[in-house]
């Protein structure tokens, strides 16, 4: 891979099997990249990057949305939601990175939002889909991402909702923007 | 019924049906008031005047909405929503209800919000439970109605949203909000 320099420095920054996973969210995200068209380069540091600061530790991460005046209503939500806005602003000012289509990318990588671009979509679903995740469904979600990104963007959101609503946790608000948004445009999709 | 007058009139605005469900949400709300403190007049003439516009010309919704400077978000949703907020306003200027707890616990009935109060609670719960109602697990919602306001709301904010997404329908925002806000305030609760 283009990024192997960078992929290398991640494996200081988390355990093993997170290392494999963002490994194979790189390559699914090159994968993508190549399928619909769009900057594989993008989607390969976009992947590697993502869950740099996913070990940080979380008052580190609290001071860093305050001082860099994030969304403040984060901070009203459990704690895992942090890493990827941070993660963001860490590639940005650790990793030099400037494109802000990758650094979108990052940054909602967790939660998703209204309006994605193609990348931060790809970014997304190479996430809940790279290799190594083993969870009911998430072959329909492999067979959806070789056919469709609108289709398996709508059943990825789709999932990660159902997944928290049954269980009674909150829906961070940009997850619920993101679902409507995509569910208007498209209208109801296939099952 | 103390406001038999008012329900009467509803005679002309709905079908027979609409008009047994309307009489069932006006007698659960009085009997969940008594339950749980709150004032039983407002919450019969809440219940009687919810749906009062829910047969309205959609074109005549519309224009309320847009004259009355309603949320202008209403319009990109279902108009099945139009009929609370302008509910609410016909409530108001046509019925001279001044009370503003039950004008909006009207405009919040399909859709709830976050920081609803009591009176807000108890028609949208009564909405959902009236004796009229019968969809699968309208019993649970029932009893827990008669044991706890909190939990029978989130009970039933989460039964909508649940219903919603699983038809991969849009969701309109204030029912997210209503949503995390009953969960965050709470925590997870038993099912």
């Amino acid at each position: 891979m283009k990024f192997d320099h960078v992929l290398k420095q991640m494996k200081d920054r988390m355990p093993e099997k997170r290392y494999i996973h963002t490994r194979g969210v790189a390559l699914t995200a090159i994968h993508l990249a190549e399928k619909y068209g769009e900057d594989t380069a993008k989607a390969e540091i976009a992947g590697i990057l993502h869950d740099s600061v996913k070990y940080a530790d979380k008052e580190w991460l609290r001071a860093k949305i305050l001082s860099e005046k994030m969304d403040p209503n984060l901070l009203n939500f459990h704690h895992e939601l942090w890493h990827a806005p941070v993660g963001s602003y860490v590639a940005k000012n650790e990793f030099n990175i400037d494109d802000e289509d990758v650094l979108q990318a990052i940054k909602y990588h967790t939660t998703g939002r209204a309006n994605m671009s193609p990348l931060e979509k790809i970014i997304y679903i190479s996430d809940m889909i790279e290799p190594s995740r083993n969870f009911p469904g998430v072959d329909l979600l492999r067979e959806k991402a070789e056919k469709d990104l609108e289709d398996a963007m709508i059943s990825c959101i789709h999932h990660s909702i159902t997944f928290l609503i049954g269980k009674k946790q909150p829906v961070f608000p940009d997850s619920f923007h993101c679902y409507n948004d995509l569910i208007q445009k498209r209208g109801k999709v296939k099952e």
